[in-house]
């Protein structure tokens, strides 16, 4: 069958995740019925990363196999269609060959988190950034940052349910950038790793969140990675500001 | 009466346009009815700019007059307080002198409208970007638009409702810069006005979209405005990219 590569933006709100449930929607869910307008009896879909309810992407990456050849560009014309009214966007797609698999071919995956602190609540990006009410200071929290860069025991910034077979990743980048917001800060947390636990960057960014806040000292983060403890971790963010950014491939499937 | 100036971020999807209406949910309704909650029978307020229905804003500026002296942080925090679940939010609030009025002290209006090429339907910003799916060119657009700046009758841009004296207004900035957007390309229309005629910002977005597509040349904007007749116009475009800026007074009460 041949394959193709999807690169998918969507809005996480109205998604239980990522992941076909039975009864509640998914964005997987939302694919492949789109998919299934097209073609009938067609194979499950992966992706790259299985996102939790509420979270979004810039730049999820999924393949499908279709029982037909299809023109790329007419393929993602045809699934764009058939996902309204749902907030998932098909924003490129092409052919791979039978070994690409979106979610074991992937060499990284990028996350991105957008924080803003000010007072009045959010309007134009509600649900879509994570809001605080107070100041947030950039330094601690890039220098808080830095100690969970290389490979660790990520055991305290991992949900419980995680599922991974080992706590050990290696944390590639962890940048956070502070820009002008209307009436407020932002902070933008750039996050690279080959794989990523389940919670593991909501976990990052709550508990840098405590240092940009005051409340914990740089060297506390350093601490609790080395506790190894679930306990240890600070509050675990909402999804509100998170964002699947990329998937990386070698080669990129969307170079052409 | 203690006199307060309030600048307001909206999102102006659920509303029939920034002026009460009797059974249609508008932002001056809403600001209203949470000043209700402070305060009885207080009297009406005005704006800088009375935006259209669906039309957001970013800067936009009210007074309101109080009985009792407020704290301004604290009559924001309350208002905004009040406001929820609306998605309308005071950024900034001061106290103002009683010749201060939020319309007819205002020297000048910013409007940003956001215009987005691409094929796929828009997910992060549905409703606040207005998007074509086909290419737009910049430098026909930018040189269309240099023919409107300036003092002109501007009767072609002005909706048939338009309640202004006048149909001669002064255009002084008509910016247009283009941008990366995700799986396109964004174009950001910065115009700058004492005043505008009613439906002016988009007549002419839609006038100058049509030549970026190569459908007008540059100079049938000319020819259109020195019409001086409504048919010249192009399409009126929809309200979703466009926002009230800012508005600008002198002295600004917003310095403090």
């Amino acid at each position: 069958m041949p394959r193709y590569a999807l690169k998918l933006e969507y809005d996480g709100r109205p998604f239980s995740g990522w992941q076909r449930q039975a009864d509640r929607p998914s964005v997987q869910g939302a694919v492949e019925a789109a998919l299934a307008r097209l073609e009938r009896d067609l194979p499950s879909i992966a992706a790259a990363g299985r996102t939790d309810a509420g979270v979004h992407a810039l730049g999820q990456v999924a393949h499908c196999d279709m029982a037909k050849d299809w023109d790329p560009f007419r393929l993602s014309e045809a699934l764009n269609h058939h996902l309204k009214p749902h907030p998932v966007a098909v924003v490129a797609c092409a052919a791979v060959s039978d070994d690409f698999h979106a979610r074991f071919s992937a060499q990284e995956r990028r996350y991105l988190f957008r924080l803003v602190s000010r007072r009045a609540p959010l309007v134009h990006d509600k649900g879509q950034i994570w809001r605080v009410g107070h100041p947030l200071a950039l330094a601690p929290m890039q220098e808080a940052a830095r100690h969970l860069l290389g490979r660790h025991d990520f055991t305290t910034f991992r949900a419980s349910l995680c599922q991974a077979a080992s706590p050990v990743k290696t944390l590639d980048a962890l940048d956070i950038e502070e820009l002008d917001y209307p009436g407020g800060r932002e902070f933008r947390f750039h996050v690279r790793a080959r794989s990523f636990l389940h919670n593991q960057v909501r976990s990052f960014v709550g508990t840098l969140e405590r240092v940009g806040a005051g409340a914990w000292a740089p060297e506390d983060v350093k601490a609790a990675l080395e506790a190894c403890d679930r306990a240890a971790c600070g509050p675990v963010c909402p999804p509100d500001g998170l964002y699947l950014a990329a998937a990386r491939y070698d080669p990129s499937p969307f170079d052409t």
